[in-house]
């Protein structure tokens, strides 16, 4: 038996206490197969923070969340059973004690064979997912990653750890294998022409929202090349999308992505073997209506069907 | 002479009681040939609650229309009298006299061979609407849905009419002919596959954002088989459009049209005899600077040019 | 051990799956002894709604709670296990089912020889709880109301039942004893004289914001009767605070009490043998920056204080 | 018959077409006795605009007025024919033919020897209503003004009409009778000492906050002189309330009076033969929750209750 | 050396005084070659005000401003040194002193054979921009023109100069050559078929959405024409953008373009000669997290490059 | 000559760069005598985070700024020169660099024998200002500490440093005299019964919102005790207000004082030779209208107000 969200006609989905898509709560060794938790941290933003509370935001908009992709053919429900890990113990005031909580609580879900699902905070806390992740492939691993910042900046402020650029690290570390990694919402303005260096210099497959607008999104996700072999992470940060659709966010570009337009390149390209994924830069505090909430929901069902459609 | 709006040149838009569109307010049996009303219930929502309150941002928001479309060429203000009939007397705890005070209200105008358009109120409301419209009709009437939800749901906590099954009533009370019915707008994700056992059983031509954005949308509208004998009714949820731009609607779905697309939609499928239409959904606790309040009155005007199209 | 809410200094406060308090979540057979729970129902309400979503935002809010009154010199942690029991199963289309469910979770609360407290929800639901109370008690019993209306007005649109009405009830089904009630914040304007019949027929104690503030707190609290052999409920309705102070609500009411006086009141009154508290008519949709729900988690703050001073 | 608002209890008040207070829309020539019209205009405001937009607003807040004061154990419903005249006929960007068309508006009640409140708008509009009610009195009347600022500024930008000056408009123009002058409110920060000289010149009575908060508000209001056989005039400038009770407004002043207050004030001064009266500075855009809205209701229906204590 | 913006890898974004894109504040005779400058006027607009306020919120978004291009491969901050020079000294209550003090800030700039970029402000204020820029050319010059509206309306209440007036104006002033002039994002619903009489006696080149719409945007900027001997100027009235995407402005019509359409138009389509250009109607009070402002910075963005491009 | 602001009749309120109070902006060696500046670090926040977001506000809020006092008959504005400047160079990643940065500053102020009033930025900063300050005073100093929180918390998540400890660092530092430190607005709920151990192991003055209410704020005030001898330091954290008053912050007590109390207090109590003040803890992203920011620049005024009767 699978472990399944209560039902919205038997209890209605505005009602109890409020987990990711009304699933179970569960402990690390109980019985699930992929992990969704949260990670309440926002302390390596550049701009406005708030991105702390995001995980209580996207449980309570999930309440709406229904298992069944018409597009797909296919109820994540019925296939893999998910629990709601709850959130792993960051603290706001130290980078390293929360990258390194990170760290640990994936390796208790890779140590059980398992798959996880990280609801950020910051995008500096992937680099701490990509770190675990490295480790239990045995190999560097490829890395699908929606932005729109290329996220290889320097250090700022003399902080070589902040949420933009954990790319450059995952790199420089030799996490992730540039040439199964490929980005997609990326847009200017930059901060000048050598910001591109680091994607260019590694081979990374940097894609533009021009890219997307000038051919149809079937054609554009078919020009995607991902090592079939490797083992495959996601990381969304929502300010892929463009402000109008996700204007709860730290960092916001405008010219960016529809949300339908991610979750059309979700579909369309076969990321394989996914081992891990996150979505982060969710900022309540900026949000209206729970509108980009709602968006994170809808990129975290697309991927919870990738998991479904990979299960045993 | 036509009943004509208080022009903005003279009196300001920002001034007076808001009537649709500044309107004259008139009695059943006042001097107009299309009549807008009210339906301020929201009793039957599954999630946000809200809409009773949409009759009057949607006539405040109506202060900014204007009549004449440059892509049609026709002013619906000289060709059409249209009025502010108020709101229908709705019962904010009673399902069973709503809907009779709703089929009532059309009765009055179908009595008079007048046509109207119905300001909702959440989508349970349509199937009073429908009721009256084949009683008027003499045989079961055309429907264009546009929506993000199928509404064909089955009962929830035991209550047969919601917001989410009025098409499934419709269906099986025989007011819609299936081979005149078209569904715009359609999105996962559903509860399960057996979500479209209705429409397809019924043979509802179901489209998707998906087939919208896979063509040009003068080919996608070409594609829409409307039966050309029938008179038509034109339901609206404003859910059917994406959050960005309609976030004050009761049960958001990301990855939806546009306005554009919607608007446009309402302009190139040729809409046979149309009879009445209403717009609902619209939830003002959740809008934002009347935005989706606004993409409601351009709706509302499309439909009112497809009137004065077909006037005497 | 008592049960005890998580550390803010372990775990920060925006962290984790929220639960009142950051309590733990028991079922009714569990080890407290006053059991916090939703009542997310607000389909009897005559203006706005939105009350349904309140047990989440006070959840939410409630995360800055603390236990220690320095005023009380009393921790009601220390004092009294208390548990989040989740939400009550309430149905929103259905008053009766709602109301019957709701006297069903108190009776199991009751049963056990234990207490409660409930978040609405609106205050129609005040009238199920008492039903539960009266059964229990065996008799009528005292009741403490704050509130900004009399909640004695006659039947709506047909609807016996409203959120304007379960004082009335609960007078004429005996279930409370008139010479032990109260009521705090009352001010107008009403809809006629003979809307304060029902209260001075049954001789309730009915007090006014100008009565507040005509004197010092401490006197006013002494002019309070109370029959110290009864038990009491005590049924907090949010809008007797000022709009200032509780934006959050359904029916607003300018010229209303601060938090502040609300707290002082709970504080100085003494209120004997408390057997059930509720707050109710919180309405998220219409809050801002949770200013509402904090007040609400401050009254709720004052309630589980004298459920701890009374405890066995 | 009186002019009667809708019944909340047969029509809900989120239901129909906003008019103040639900009554009926009547001319110049109807029957009624005290008449509400909206002035919406606010090009002489020297901070944030958008108080054209106040009329509408305060239209949709009073669908919860009701009409009896248990203070006074009057309902003005009752005693006189209140309706709602429509707006007054202003003009976005031109001040001088706003002011002639308010005046006139005016001249059309005091002809008819009926009473009026004006609904602004920003407070430039009070100095067109006082030389309309100078000229229907025939000799300078009184005034009682609520307000933050002294309204005694000079010329701004070279305009010596804004809405910071009416009050020394009215004094030089001898519009009223600064002897049966008071200001309620009022409180600093000014431009400098000199900005008292006008009100000290003519001998207004300034009272202030601290004022208000060093004695008992019967106290204060026994302190307040006025002449009784004058005629009056009330102008109310919703930023005297602090921007917690009214955040709405265009030049907020912390430090202010509570709604509470300004009611208490209303109700405890005596103020004579009460001809015409406005609410101003209500600015929709700057509002949450309705909440000033709300205030400036309750305001209105203090006055609605002078005057219906004055009536024939 | 050039005029540089503060570095956000030192200084924070969120941190300092705002200037547009943390620029040094400059006064006219300054070292600079495009100037930034604010008209904070709206006392024009016929709806919603408040785009007073653009220059300071468009200032503070603008913290997030870079300069390169990647699309351009090109950095303005290296090409051109920008400044802000402050704001103009509008006066609100005169539409006559403001017009007149925009055309002398111009004269300034052109004086000394330099290029500015005003931020606006309503779009009545392009009318004193063109009049100044037709005397500094010599000649009528070309107008890139980026609305909703057509802006040739006919007097209001009277008033000849209105924010919806201004390319009437132009046109019958001489101002500009219909020949290379073009509007972008124009769409109705319009008053009636003679409001495109303007436009089609003049020969302005109006294209609609529709038109951007139905085929590439590459092909679409390549069937517009510009004279390339003339001077232009960019006039971009933010409401030409859907109010998903544009929210905070005055008149906002839905079915428009996206911010990022707007952005590519500006890249695809050659604009010669570039001497001036202005942004206006945002206006802040109807934003919601900054997204009109943010899109209005994306927007000057674009200009400021086709400024860097023409550089000497 | 003064340094004075932009006078409000000359350059609109809305209008041009804003500064503090429109204030000249000023290097440390400019010809000031009080220098106002921004510390936008909130990275010691245990809830809700933003304060770095409150220098910009505030500085927009303070257009409204004036500089005379009618209740000290003083303007500050023609006694003391007060200048903008600008932000202290926080580190958003590092405390140790904040706050080395931030005591720099004060140096640099205090090394100049001038006095200075920081706007937060969260409370942490202060234990930064005050060892400035004890620094320059050479002996501890006297503190005036307005607050929710009695900011004496042991360390949390293993930080010593963060929002709610800087009094017992304080303390324990000896940066200042108990015997001459008072609490204002202190109130629970606490966390325990120790709490208040370092307040009464160090002697210090701690009045709750009960001493404030309980009697008249004149003999309230009276009963403050300071040391006449020593310099002091006002440290004013806007939670102390009730949230009705100051919603946007990060940590919100419902029960406390009004900002009028606040502003009173600074009046009535008399502060013996302050040399430096700050203002902390305003969050922009939870404010509504600026009411939070209007608050704080209210205190802001009273501050300058105490530092311009003490001028030379």
């Amino acid at each position: 038996m699978k472990s399944t969200p209560a039902s919205g006609r038997a209890v209605p989905r505005f009602a109890g206490i409020k987990t990711f898509f009304r699933l179970p709560t569960m402990a690390a060794d109980g019985d699930w197969e992929v992990g969704l938790f949260g990670v309440p941290y926002d302390g390596a933003v550049s701009y406005r923070p708030g991105a702390r509370f995001a995980p209580t935001q996207i449980r309570e908009a999930s309440s709406l969340g229904r298992g069944f992709s018409p597009e797909r053919a296919q109820s994540w429900i019925e296939r893999i059973a998910v629990a709601d890990l709850g959130d792993c113990s960051i603290n706001p005031m130290s980078q390293e004690l929360t990258y390194a909580a990170i760290e640990k609580f994936w390796d208790e879900i890779y140590g059980r064979k398992r798959r996880g699902l990280a609801v950020g905070g910051d995008h500096s806390t992937t680099l701490a997912s990509l770190r675990a992740a490295r480790k239990a492939a045995g190999e560097p691993i490829g890395l699908v990653h929606f932005d729109a910042h290329l996220d290889t900046y320097p250090a700022a402020w003399g902080a070589e750890h902040h949420h933009g650029a954990f790319l450059r690290h995952a790199l420089e570390e030799e996490l992730i294998d540039p040439a199964s990694t490929v980005q997609f919402g990326i847009r200017g303005p930059l901060a000048g022409a050598d910001d591109m260096d680091v994607v260019k210099k590694f081979g990374v497959q940097t894609t533009t929202v021009d890219d997307v607008r000038d051919r149809t999104l079937d054609k554009f996700a078919a020009g995607v090349r991902l090592d079939k072999e490797l083992p495959h992470y996601i990381s969304f940060d929502i300010d892929c999308l463009d402000p109008a659709y996700a204007p709860g966010t730290g960092t916001p570009v405008p010219g960016g992505l529809s949300t339908y337009e991610a979750m059309r390149i979700l579909r369309a390209v076969d990321i394989p073997n996914l081992m891990g994924a996150d979505i982060v830069e969710v900022s309540p505090p900026y949000d209206h209506a729970d509108i980009t909430a709602l968006a994170a929901v809808s990129i975290i069902n697309e991927m919870l069907h990738i998991f479904a459609a990979q299960a045993g």
